[in-house]
């Protein structure tokens, strides 16, 4: 009876896409450790850029970095 | 100093229900373990139906497969 | 389909305390919302001592501290 | 950048299994949110049975009343 | 390569606050643990207070238990 | 009141070094957000490394990748 959380940047996953990460995880865990699926929970939390940090920003601010300034 | 996370689906729980569940949860970690009320955290979280799986789907299409269907 | 996380330090809980919390926070759930106890999962994990922190201190200095210095 | 927790219980699965199930989900945003491995983390915690809750008991306690009694 | 996951009650902390937050959470792991920050993710949860309890009440209430009746 | 959790892959962090941890967290918490350190949990979790995976592998083999090989 697993239970998985999936945290992710809310950018846009539509519910078909989270249907299929729903059933991803669930046939995976059938699959590596035979658990029933009528007991395995998949909880998503679609977090907010501004509340996720990466590389010590904010991972908006992060991704600029890592792009490079677009100098002149 | 437990600390209490309660997930569950978004489906109208009022603020009073929530209050109900915060006693409660406190006062059985008070009767049971004797722990302090003052020290005793409950967080909610409520989840929308699209972001909860069960039985590979999204709770809704699992309920209504539970369900069955309606054939002619 | 309710989720519950308990946490608590590890200071001794045993089988039959555990077994009294996962009872207790379930029908609370039935009680309070309706839940079906067959998919609310209550898990809890006990939490060394020196991996919890409250008033900016490991719970047992922190304890120590309330109780105040034992002076001569 | 995903952050997955896989919560099982405690019943001998191997390192070459909780490898499969890194390898499997993290495949799954890769394909399904075409997010980068690198920065998908997953979390596995194995949790000893008598912490694991369902329909108000135990697991253990909860598989053998589901089994039933073995009366003579 | 840590995660660390904040929560606190919503109650109007700016992006920039957050931002605080999330390079003082990372600088304190490269710190003392000497993690690499690249590898340090931080996720902040901002809670209704509604959904927030301790001392068996909704935070609310319970702050204003604290601050006492202004009888008459 | 914050609630403030840490994974780290269980790699040696001695309890001088989780204390550390737990006072930077409150001290930054307080200093950033007005909160009291009363009031803020802070929960360390050491993760084994087998149960920890990022980029589709165990943490100890994608750092031995990212090394890369030792050929002759």
């Amino acid at each position: 009876m697993p239970y998985v959380n999936l945290k992710i940047t809310r950018e846009g996953a539509t519910a078909a896409k989270k249907a299929e990460l729903i059933a991803g995880v669930t046939d995976l865990l059938v699959r590596v450790l035979n658990k029933s699926p009528a007991t395995t929970f998949v909880v998503i939390d679609e977090v907010e850029t501004e509340d996720w940090g990466v590389g010590g920003l904010p991972v908006l601010d992060y991704r600029a970095r890592l792009a490079g300034p677009t100098t002149g």
